[in-house]
């Protein structure tokens, strides 16, 4: 609804084939739907008034014989099914909004770039704050402050600061663990500008790394620029994800690349199409994707890096930016 | 999930009458969930694989004659009552679990208490920061950082920095606009820790009140305060709601107090019960609810008081403290 509305806060959304469509929002937020409104009925609905009859109703009055439905909880389709009364087919899929909203347009394109601008100047406050004795979420805080006070919205997603052994898991979080000389440190972070999200990793060490974490982030960083070198329309999301899968095999690190080499990027900062080696989609200009291998050891701490990067017609271009040091 | 197992990242949780729970992980958490793990079997689960037949093949093996689900998707409930081929009821049902989840035992509101304590800083910080000049996210920034480098996780909902005539919205956001002398500016925060929520609005004028903005004021700040005089275990919720209602009414804003007063707040901002003004629900030893009148004039702003409030046997407490002040 934010993709179609521009606005957050509406509870539903109806489309019919001929005439304006209706919001349906809660008195909390009606005034603000009717001061955004453009081109859309907005109606009330009321604290205890079920909103599945309410659309049921009005599809009815506009005769639609067969309603799509984007996104409904289990609940909601039985009520809005026998609401219906068998008047009316229901469709519950989500890929019709989806395929829109997997390719973007120069506006929103707009958008995500200064989403990446931003998340670029929260990475670079973050590798300032890398030190060891530093905790986890101080390094956090002073990423999420670089990109707020510049103008960020909310972060895209739960900041990732995971230190030590703990950046072997790719999903590490955020704690109060301090950071020691010597730590891998994955610092995956995503500023959202006018709700566009933005995703970016980069791992430090704190202090002097080791031949071992050294050569551990040699080949992330191949395998990411190897990623990288394939994205353009047209070329199949599988290609891209072996690209940087092979040169992690070939370095004898591909049981430790447990996930997919990127995901698409937008409204949400996890999007259809995924990037993953089973997928036979096929990137298309618009597509904004994550390019982000990893290797994570038991035990031994992880390396990720990753960028959110615009897919075009003959390449792609970085919306990210930052330097690729294991030394921050 | 986080209620039961304590990590995030878990994609399924069966728990059978007997024996040991099943988490289903992907692979991006599994040696998090296994870390993590105590009392319960991780299983994996790959990329391709459908994770509603991995769910239905285990429920058949424990014999499960009646599965309550306590979220699904239409799609997922779809595919599993097909793999489970009408050999186990499947009810989908997320009252039992909100239930449980609505009285917090004594270690989760030693969280929420921290919660609360690092909102209340946000908050000062908060108030700091408003003045003419100053742009809303500035506001915002100023808050979050507050409340992360003091150990705060990532913010329990999108703060709300809403100015001027945007103050009139509730749920205004938090944009560029910069704040006017004389405006009013509704700042709505909440840190998180370990997962637990706190919610809390203090709304101030930049520069001086006008008699206007101080007259709404004081009724809400009264509105607020005879709410809280009422919230005890066992009192109906629908009464708490009326104590604010009421004193909003007598004073003439009635209309435009255009939200319920209060909600539960956990390891989400927004849980049932909801203390609205037609619940029959009665409050208990352990919730956690917000306190929350406002008043929202159209094309002249808005004001809203809110604290986070432990429902206790004989009374309440504050878990969010800070001055009630227009001028901050």
């Amino acid at each position: 609804m934010l993709y179609f509305l521009g606005f957050p806060g509406a509870s539903a959304l109806l489309v019919p084939p001929d005439g304006e469509c209706t919001v349906y929002v809660g008195g909390v937020n009606y005034e603000q739907a009717k001061a955004a409104g453009k081109g859309f009925n907005v109606a009330l609905f009321r604290g205890g008034e079920n909103l599945m009859t309410r659309i049921a109703d009005q599809a009815k009055e506009c005769q639609i014989g067969r309603l799509l439905v984007d996104a409904l909880n289990v609940q909601n389709w039985q009520a809005l099914t026998t609401d219906l009364q068998g008047g009316c087919k229901v469709e519950v899929n989500c890929s019709y909004v989806q395929k829109l909203r997997a390719v973007k347009d120069p506006a929103e394109v707009g958008l995500m770039r200064v989403a990446g601008e931003l998340t670029s100047r929260g990475m670079e406050a973050a590798a300032e704050a890398v030190k060891a004795g530093a905790k986890e979420y101080e390094v956090a805080a002073e990423a999420e402050y670089a990109m707020r006070r510049r103008g960020a919205g909310p972060s895209a997603f739960e900041t990732i600061v995971a230190s030590g052994a703990g950046s072997a898991f790719p999903h590490g979080g955020c704690g109060d663990r301090e950071i020691r000389d010597g730590d891998l440190v994955v610092v995956d972070i995503g500023a959202t500008y006018n709700h566009y999200c933005s995703d970016m990793t980069r791992t430090f060490v704190a202090g002097k790394p080791t031949a071992k974490q050294q050569r551990i982030y040699d080949a992330v960083k191949t395998a990411h620029q190897s990623a990288f070198q394939k994205i353009r329309a047209g070329v199949c999301v599988a290609d891209v994800d072996a690209a940087a899968r092979n040169v992690l095999k070939d370095a004898g690190y591909g049981e430790f690349f447990v996930h997919r080499v990127g995901h698409n990027v937008g409204l949400e900062v996890h999007e259809p199409p995924s990037l993953n080696p089973d997928s036979p989609d096929l990137l298309a200009a618009g597509n904004v994707v994550t390019d982000e291998p990893g290797v994570y050891i038991s035990g031994f701490g992880g390396v990720r890096i990753e960028d959110t990067v615009l897919v075009q017609k003959d390449g792609c271009e970085k919306l990210t930016v930052g330097a690729y040091s294991l030394v921050p």
